[in-house]
């Protein structure tokens, strides 16, 4: 067993092995995009199937290796990538031979993401920019809190008059988002509402506004939490306390020595 | 008297009376929002108005606690957030009875924002971006203004062109809002108006212009205003000042020290 | 004619005077708002123009009380506003009884434009505003030679299959316009071309790609010049290098410091 | 050969040899521009061919000259912008004569972009921009990523039900980018797909928070970069390392001085 896992972290380190998944994770990528060519699908099906086999069972070695590899096993699953990794793989298997073709191929596509697991500047990133989401926490319960008492008002004032964009709850929800991409805003749903419900401007010009000025605020978090995350990394090169420490521990030598002067 | 006081004071203080709130909030979220399903309403009409009953009961009896909680009553309303809560609740009061059931919802609905004053990280952020509004009171004067010379200038131009964009004031400004947020500015109003008055692109390509750019420096003020905050936070910090001032002392102790040995 | 000059200059400065022009652009506002209304204006067309022959006479002989408060008269002149003042005033003279009735009109819409002169804190803030853009001159400049070869090139290639988009350059202008600021570029634009010649999406996402990239980097400039001007307002107050000055000359003084122990 | 060198070197620095290449650009801009306009090219279209010989001619000396004054010649071609000039006359030459009118008119039009080329300032600032491209390299690929995946499962879902939009994988890439762009992403696309398949939403509304979330970042990336280059520079002014060491120095010689005092 011992030796086993030696070999497997030994498989795992060589300097041969991610670039290996990297070209693996290519082949699919683009496997699976010629398979979207229903021509090329027809012709050459079976062979992207075949191709696509080879890949599975590497993948899956790939992980077993991988899980031997770390020495408590637990500690394999305690990397958010791991699991990713392990559960597109693991789902493959599951859907195997189902009759849900379309399944199969969106987790075949979604193994593409791997790219991200792999190679490590990627992952870091994804890391960072998830990681940036809980600090916005508070504004968008705020813009949860908006959209639900808008949706609720909407679907009561225009469910009439607009069935197809406010005809219920979550008719209303997807229209409110569109309108806060400001995509169509005006001319498909406010004018043919405002045609038969005149105030009905006050709703959206209102929408609008509070919504444009929170997501405002939303991405100004974004960009500030990025700049607290450089200067924070700045602070800590420039040791401003140190400096004053010195300073301060200067001035008290000054005193001994006055001290000292005097006594003599 | 004293010991009502005391009484609500301790009811407001304990750790079960907030979340309790919250709670009674959510369920009348989520009435509210299944109110808005037809289906829903005809069946469990009844059930619905009971609930909102039950909650509007203890909303009032919540007020009038914290009310006699606060020892000098009138500061109960210097807080912008609990006269925000009276008036929701007084208001269900006052439309009781009304044949506006849409108004009656709606105030419902509105009972949702009492998430915001009741969590306090929410009343915060939103007590935050409120402030902000002020200080970008310059720049609001003169969006104002611009938005009241191009309404002027539009309706006089172009009302008898395009008279459901154009045909009065309130048109042009409504008309003029849709632009700013760029909402098919060019092939619904633009383009139309030119077919008639071919130079009428100058008046959108100015307005587009101006409007995008005070918007942009708009956007550049809550951005410079939320940096401004923090730096003034962490300038609070570092004390720079304490620190040439203690320069500034060792100097004169290094003189009197020189002048010390100089005299002796 | 020294009497003249005094008692202009009284004028101007009472706490008064301002306030009064003040309120006279916004009552000419009104009545220009007002004048939109076809109704109104039959009804009481004549009541709007008396006012404004008022108004008119009020502003020249503002002006005339300026210009004889100014010492050198000159110096009145030197101030952009105080051109635009008197631009806005004279045209109004100029095209006194002529026919072009809308051309009078806009002219006195403009003079709302002259609450930016007339409150200070607006004018500064205008004056701040167009001082950013000369700094903003070489991207202008890359822009326009963008916006120039693109116009050209769309106008060879799409005048036949879209003629009322690229028919000529400037309608090409006008079109490339459009499409940065991103309103129906691809579902108005793109997409008909694209119909008739299929290669067209590289000459469409090229542009887009381009023009938001340097659009984006000018919006980055503005900021930047926004932070600079704060930066350099605080970094004046700090003096940082008076520390570093004062901790040289400090070295200085111990040494001198010591040469004198040892030289004992 | 040395005179010619020498010659060419004095011509290339001449003061008026930059203002003349200027001023050519400029007018090729304007012949080209004028060549846009049917009616002017039918009737002077001899003069237009006549003007660009000469133009050509011109570039061509220039080019030759300037590749005769640096002193290796191979350093001319070390510069990516002299490269650029060198191509954009030599393609001229190659499609002389060729049948392709409009190749050779958009080869014209592209010597536009020389001013960019000629002037310093505009040449630093596009080197500046084509500079920040690679440190966004990494949001790239994760952007990339992101779409290929996006469009593989776009052009398996929706092929059948909008295959104007998502017949194949090139069409759903292009839809994609019109989607980030937030154009008519909802009322052309979502919807129509929508009334097909329902569940349909969760893809789009997925794909524009992922890519405007992802965008967004890739502009803060942008807006950070300028700020880092600005600060880079404010801080090689500053030099705090030097005080820091400043006072550690001082710091020492008091030591000294200490020692002194006590071993006398």
């Amino acid at each position: 067993m011992q030796t086993i896992r030696q070999l497997s972290a030994k498989i795992v380190e060589h300097k041969l092995f991610q670039p290996t998944i990297i070209i693996l994770i290519l082949i699919n990528a683009v496997i699976v995009g010629m398979e979207s060519y229903r021509g090329l699908y027809e012709n050459y099906g079976n062979w992207f199937i075949r191709i696509d086999t080879i890949i599975l069972t590497i993948f899956t070695i790939e992980i077993i290796i991988k899980l031997l590899a770390s020495r408590p096993m637990r500690l394999f699953f305690k990397d958010g990538w791991n699991v990713f990794d392990f559960f597109i793989v693991a789902s493959s298997f599951i859907f195997m031979g189902s009759p849900f073709v379309t399944v199969l191929r969106i987790l075949r596509v979604i193994r593409v993401f791997r790219t991200i697991s792999v190679i490590p500047s990627l992952r870091k990133m994804v890391n960072a920019l998830i990681l940036t989401l809980p600090s916005l926490g508070t504004i968008m319960i705020l813009l949860g809190v908006m959209f639900y008492v808008f949706s609720v008002v909407g679907t009561f004032l225009f469910r009439d008059v607009a069935p197809e964009y406010f005809g219920t709850l979550q008719h209303t929800m997807l229209t409110l988002f569109q309108i806060i991409t400001l995509e169509s805003w005006a001319s498909n749903i406010m004018r043919p509402v405002m045609a038969e419900l005149w105030w009905s401007w006050i709703y959206f010009v209102a929408f609008v506004l509070a919504g444009t000025f929170v997501v405002l605020n939303l991405f100004v978090g974004v960009i500030v939490n990025n700049f607290e995350k450089i200067e924070k990394m700045e602070n800590e090169d420039e040791e401003p306390e140190d400096l004053q420490e010195e300073v301060h521990m200067l001035r008290k030598e000054i005193k001994e020595l006055k001290d000292l002067i005097k006594n003599r």
